[in-house]
């Protein structure tokens, strides 16, 4: 046992966090003025395109995949960048690596044919289109897959999609340029982890119809952004298949391992920084006297931040370990508990360091309070801390009850 | 010891409700769909200038006050009413019992002028104008009174002021026409309590700079706003000083009673509310194989929300009752008490019902999410938690110490 | 609504408090010394006889119950008399208010023939004998009733009970002379709550063995304790019926409302007491150069107990008033509040409490250690927490839903 | 980065694990059967030294020291094999690995002169004798060092002590033979941390007085004990100080860093064999028709607990490694991390599985009840919560405040 970052993680974190320095931080703000006074939310922010052929330039890119296709990091070695890259909301994706095209990506990878890798794969590898994950709907609680609606039904060479989504990640986007579409090809199959298949729809495919964006205490995310969309009777050839029919359940288990764990590494960098700045307030600020960090309460408050964060960090870290020597299905249990553990004590954590600022905490001149919509949104992205801890539980129970 | 309410608040609740109901609930959604897609975000929305005059005609309307200028009902009667106002977000301007501008009308009852009630608080208690209330400061931790740096000073026959506020809520609405402002004339003072003095500024007095509208986990709480705003010697006549030099902080203590209790109130609504859309959620959505609202789990959530509900609901009246029967000042443990656990607790009861609600939980579709950043806003309002906590931990250890 | 109590009330509340005092608080540690040096942890502590004698005198007696058996108080003006006599652990047998025997005597009042309640209530009403009320069993989770094993079976002109029962609170107390036992007669009947039957076991009934004495962190609640006992063929006249065959889940529901509620109240003096002690703590020691008192979390900790213990007392009262007014069966969701919050948030204030005296605050040298055992046990005691969650949550969702 | 432990850890883990299952688990109850039966709970229980014997056989003795007096294991080692220890309360003194006795024969080891060690090391590092470490005082807050009020006054070759202490743990055990005393011998000097001295105390020394035994939670931990002493006018040799006048609190520092440590270890181990009983007892029990197990609020404590004790478990063995690898100072951090949330987890986890217990899980059929107490206790051990919350805060603010 052993905790000290790989040589190559040092050296990566080492660069990561000069960049973040030099090219990020400075520019936080700038990012969402632009933002604010441009005319359309969801085009490509310019300074974003240049952070991204900077990132690229010092190979700070595509660092989430332990194969081939990027840096060739494990999991173990990509947590601490993830976290580094978590402190400023929309940094991820000046490397390439944010939700949820790393996510998409691997399944390109995993899953793709090679017609399939050369047409997505390769434009997201290379940051020119996004990409969308369209699984949840409105109508059904869709953390439990067997509920899912949207019908995949094979009409000749082609496949026939009807259905509706919501909170599609990148949808919104401009750039977007292919959704991979979660469906029931075979509603009715006794094997209820067999009804389902996964097929890729690309934008402009007549049928598809982006709604309206969706809000989480009232961010908007854009330009990526979560979107409601509609399919009616969208049209796709069969080649856009991904894996084969009723293995859409198969690819969906295969994708959200990591991807769980990547929201994790991020939110900890969430926190980290937000206990930073905390410290930092509570030492420049006085009340009824004297300091605020000369308060016991704020001690204690800072104190149990340095505590839930240095345990969700390491909880992420086994887990990271685990995913790369044991893989998805093996590591389940402790991908579980990282995913019911980590949001909400990040929530906490954020909520503590928000407190300690003041009524300007929760204001668009810090980054708590997005950061706070992000933890809290977490606790229900890729299952709600409910399911998983069904899951959990019950495996516990089956292992310790003999 | 009876629980019941006076048949007078009895007949109030009734016909609030039925308003509500028939005339508030379905629509709602359109007050926002207008704000989104109207010109200007900081003026009136019609829809409310016809809600205002039905309620008027209705009688519901100034349901705050315990003396001849409303209805006449005492805080304890009028707690009810908050509670479901509070339903709403942006209901209680409907019946004129909307922050700030409640708190500013009782200033001016009780330490105005016979001239500075004639021109000011007549136009607010008709709804034809609002009122901003100029005490946060983004430089100084402003819940210590002490720590205020705008400067008051006498010049001649008038006064000049010049400080930098935030937070101020109104100040964004082009209807507000006046500025309760917070400052120091006698900063050397060795009372530390006499050396705040209130003032009246008028819109539009030179020097007075409206600089951008703060939003809290984004919401910018349009068409009201709280707004970040710069006094740069803004001159106004001796006539505007409020009770005399020196008595700001007095002042500032009378007017935060009730209307931090107003809040915990309104802040009942809003847990009531939520608990009662998980509810409904929990019997219409079904996850492996049988409704949320048998999940053992959802029952205990939905338990521990009546509980606590009606915890803090109770409490809060008990402290309404206070206020009525001692005042501001002997009932200040009880305010205390309300002030620190009701937005709390508001806040973990929506929580639990967003969760209940899955990703949906947290979008614009429903009311909880703005909800919760109310409550969480209001532990820093009028005073964060802390310092309550400070000022009535102190007070019990003296009491019960000896 | 109002908030004072009755002058009736208030009353009692002033002579309790006096007899406390002089009487009771004294001697609070030389009851645990007798019992610590006694031969027999299980026989009457000749201190309490005196103090009964007393009580009985001052017109300080069965203050309990609503009717023409003791004082004639309402639930609501007993309420603040049970927090007082919670004060100190074992007062409440003082004024012959102590459980399981208020409960009995109620079950008597109710239930019981003339003969059976000229037997067995006089003698309790006088505090000449104890009770125990057997209905908890090893073997299976109790709170569900329906799971209850031990058999009652008519033989002739007796009844003939098997089975098994812990936590039998009473039973190992010498003056213990009659166990109501709860049983099934008839556990075929569809109706799974017509199974249940109660009778009465003397004392001495052959067959009947009380087998040893349970503890809860290592309280052995002496001289009153808590026992496991066995039935073998024990043999009571049919005579010894409560109300009649399959009518035991009645009798349980109408015994266990006040009985519920009486504890809730107790624990709330438990409370109070504890952070009076706390505040006396506080100002008394020093750590790193000021006293606990000028800790800001320290404050922070007592501001929180005062809130609690404020809301749970109002929750209570309220509770204790619907009681009175419309019965156990229509207050049965304000019952499973109090029940589910007051023993959870007790247990709370008094964590807080000890830890505030250091490593002293969980040793015999303070109530605070028992009186934590108390609150923890209640969690448990008449239905664990989850049990009332359960039927609460599916209550409220049953009303709002719709 | 690593989570694996070293071979060498994995071979005792495996048999320490084989030597409980053998020899210490099917006599759990037989140990407190004795205890409750025996004339003297504070002398020797004979299986305790047939499983010294046994353990000392299989090498599985004094496993808890780096260096060359035991096993050679690291801290980092020692930690998995004392979470098996702590999953029985009586086991570690099996292995010569019980508080205080090991913390005492590091002070020796670290701080003893050659006579010293021959005489009090050797026999405890054999077992044969027991040591007790006096340093809290009752009229002080004692966390604060520097409120220590025993005395130690050189008078020409000897020391004069004079004070009381308690919670002295061992000092009732009849095999105790010496007490390490923290007392002030220079109580005026500037520097407070100079102020204090440790001197040894041979046990039967005139003016040592056992006064009596403290319990927590009615727990009296024979037959080791916790014991208020006192010291009156005890005079023993000069050679009998340890280090140098002066010097008590660095003694102090040195000796608590692995021994709060060590507190954690056992700590898991309560949890982790609390919620492995909780499995057990959900599998085994039903209620309204499905077993507690199918309960999701069941799965979901049940996650939790897996959750929590996965974090505090990864926190402490991360502090073991940096203790071996950068000592006790620069690991102070993390040793107040782990010192802060394992003791404070662990309580939590305890109460969940009790709580699934039923009734049961508080009394002694399990040893939850007497966990928690443990758990509880160790939150006012070697500092209390607070203390520690102090100096992690104070540090952290330090490091990110600039």
């Amino acid at each position: 046992m052993n905790f000290e970052h790989s040589p190559k993680a040092q050296d990566y974190m080492a660069r990561l966090t000069a960049f973040m320095n030099e090219h990020v931080y400075p520019v936080e703000h700038d990012y969402y003025d632009y933002l604010d006074s441009c005319e359309n939310r969801w085009a490509t922010v310019p300074m974003m395109e240049e952070l991204k052929a900077k990132a690229r330039e010092q190979g700070l890119w595509n660092l989430a995949f332990p194969g081939s296709h990027g840096a060739g990091l494990t999991n173990l070695e990509y947590a601490p960048l993830a976290e580094i890259m978590g402190r400023v909301m929309w940094a991820p994706e000046i490397f390439n690596c944010n939700a949820p095209d790393t996510g998409n990506m691997e399944v390109f990878m995993m899953y793709g044919t090679e017609a399939q890798q050369e047409q997505w794969l390769t434009p997201l590898l290379n940051g020119d289109i996004r990409s969308a994950y369209a699984m949840t709907e409105p109508n059904v609680a869709s953390s439990d897959a067997t509920n899912i609606e949207t019908s995949i039904v094979r009409d000749g060479d082609e496949y026939v999609i009807n259905g509706r989504k919501w909170f599609i990640t990148g949808a919104m986007n401009e750039r977007t340029q292919i959704f991979i579409v979660m469906g029931k090809s075979d509603p009715d199959n006794p094997n209820r982890h067999l009804q389902q298949t996964q097929i890729l729809v690309p934008k402009g495919t007549p049928g598809l119809t982006v709604e309206r964006a969706l809000k989480t205490f009232n961010y908007d995310d854009a330009p990526i952004g979560h979107a409601e969309i509609v399919f009616d009777n969208v049209r796709v050839p069969a080649a856009n298949l991904l894996l084969g029919e009723g293995r859409g359940f198969e690819i969906a288990q295969g994708r959200l391992g990591p991807g769980r764990l990547h929201h994790c590494m991020r939110l900890i960098g969430c926190a980290q920084r937000s206990m930073e700045l905390a410290c930092h307030r509570a030492e420049t600020r006085s009340t009824f006297g004297k300091k605020l960090s000369e308060h016991q309460s704020v001690r204690e408050d800072i104190a149990n931040c340095f505590c839930e964060i240095e345990q969700v960090r390491l909880l992420t870290l086994k887990t990271a370990d685990q995913l790369d020597k044991v893989g998805n299905k093996e590591a389940r249990d402790l991908i579980a508990a990282a995913k019911i553990s980590t949001p909400l004590t990040v929530q906490r954590v954020i909520d503590r360091a928000m407190q300690i600022h003041g009524a300007g905490g929760l204001c668009q001149d810090f980054f708590m309070a997005e950061a706070f919509n992000y933890a809290r949104w977490c606790r229900q992205a890729d299952g709600s801390d409910q399911v998983h801890m069904m899951a959990l539980g019950k495996q516990l129970i089956k292992r310790y009850a003999s």
